[in-house]
């Protein structure tokens, strides 16, 4: 590999995490895209090689193609970029395999030229990837694929994302249910108002996790990892959603929640054999379904993006 | 003074902190009520002495009066006790006056009895003073007054309360313009239902501001000090208050907001200096409008209630 070449690994992600709906994620450090990056005379961007999954090769219409465009035109580099992907999320899982493509994009090519620009300001450019996934600009799972750890997304105008500390002790079981979940359906799902008293509780939650985040205090997490707001709602969409929390917490789980909009299902958990734990009984649950699906067990990534 | 004699500060508090509705409350050091706490061989409750406001003697009917007699009712010593109150934080000026007295009594008798209980224990209690006051049993301003600091009240049912760090040069200035509001009045104007836009940023405020406290980081406070559910109802009842809120920001507050459900108004301030300015601005504006203030300007108090 030469240096005007790069080669990443571009992680999955978790949004809406609990009691963080639209604004925390957190990064898996197993899961994740590979992507080479390569510098070449020829102007524009070109995405000469996807592997894993079928998706477009024209710039336009491809999250990475589009992230890079936008930072490219912003730039104005005097050369171009060739984008290879081996694609190992699958689109649509709800582990934010859109941002993982655009955050190897928007990443590389900064690294190739000489990091111009900082994590925040990349995170714009990887969002209008993401706008082409989804239809909407936002940075749920792009800052903790490019921040690492836990994140949470204090505003997108100004864009201002924290990085939120965690423990070393702090696993992610993950299935991945092979099902379909639309988008319009997902959005339809959420409840335009809500009651200011389950409001209350949200942020109550929201407040205690991340005091709990900074104190390494796990059994405050375990209290405080409750959706009141939108998990009611949305874990209509996924089969054996309850069976799953129910069985997963019953094995020691802190929490048990719907990984972005699904249909991927997340725990928390403290340390790797309770991890596994999880992933026995997530497991067990789904094999008796007819549904594909795939478990991850992944420590929390707090790097992000890497160079490979 | 002799063993069987207790002398303490029990401080004002502010609740509803900003983003924080119902959940955050910090603690004054520069206000409180000073109260004696007497052990006696005759058994029972009863309040003594009064001074500064007229509030009732009979046990029942004052809030400190009530917590204690709720704690002697579930620990029935094998004796009796006088509470004496110089009572120095005006009823109703949004600042915890009942609250003040309700920690004061059952604190003092606790630690008269050798400290049977915790302080989370002794919220039970005092809360029950709260409800003689304001119809309702919740803990927004008896936990800081308590614990001191910022405090997070997590969930009343199982009752837990977070401590929350916060850096040494925070300082408060409040203004406690002295007009009524009703209690019906100010619960009327909360609304029943919010739009989850306006859920969503209030509590990625209320993160943001746990992680400020945490990391000392005061430019961060500014930016998550906002409340973009209760305020815009509730401002309305306080008279100037955007003129206050617009002016004390003007000469360097973090945040300016609504103390309780007011009228007091309270800026967060880094260093004391801010503060005065703030405290200066505060009288500029409320001396021309022939409405009588009060104005503290306060450290925060780490420590809560405290014997003399």
């Amino acid at each position: 590999m030469n240096h005007n070449e790069i080669k990443l690994f571009s992680p999955a992600t978790v949004a809406n995490v609990a009691c963080g709906f639209d604004v925390l994620g957190l990064c898996l450090d197993t899961v994740g895209d590979e992507m080479v990056i390569r510098k070449v005379d020829k102007k524009g961007i070109r995405i000469t090689k996807i592997e894993g999954f079928k998706l477009p090769f024209e710039t336009e219409l491809n999250v990475a193609g589009v992230s890079a465009l936008a930072m490219y035109q912003e730039l104005q580099p005097d050369c171009g970029f060739e984008i290879e992907i081996k694609k190992n999320i699958k689109p649509g899982s709800g582990i934010g395999s859109s941002a993982a493509s655009a955050v190897g994009s928007v990443y590389g090519i900064n690294a190739l030229l000489g990091s111009p620009l900082n994590k925040t300001q990349l995170t714009r450019f990887a969002m209008k990837g993401e706008a082409l996934a989804s239809g909407s600009e936002h940075a749920d799972n792009i800052a903790p694929a490019l921040f690492g750890g836990f994140t949470l997304v204090k505003s997108v105008n100004p864009l201002e994302i924290l990085q939120i500390p965690s423990p070393d002790n702090l696993y992610v079981t993950i299935i991945h249910p092979q099902i379909e979940i639309k988008t319009a359906i997902s959005r339809a799902m959420l409840p335009k108002n809500v009651a200011l008293q389950d409001a209350v509780t949200q942020w109550a939650n929201v407040g205690s996790f991340i005091h709990s985040l900074h104190t390494s205090d796990y059994p405050l997490m375990k209290r405080s990892l409750h959706d009141v707001i939108i998990e009611p709602h949305r874990s209509k969409l996924i089969p054996h959603y309850d069976e799953v929390k129910k069985q997963t917490l019953n094995v020691g789980a802190l929490g048990t929640n719907i990984s972005g909009s699904g249909p991927s299902i997340f725990s928390l958990c403290e340390g790797i054999k309770t991890a596994n734990q999880v992933k026995d009984v997530m497991r067990k649950i789904y094999s008796n379904t007819g549904i594909d699906f795939d478990i991850h067990v992944s420590k929390i990534n707090t790097k992000g993006v890497k160079v490979l």
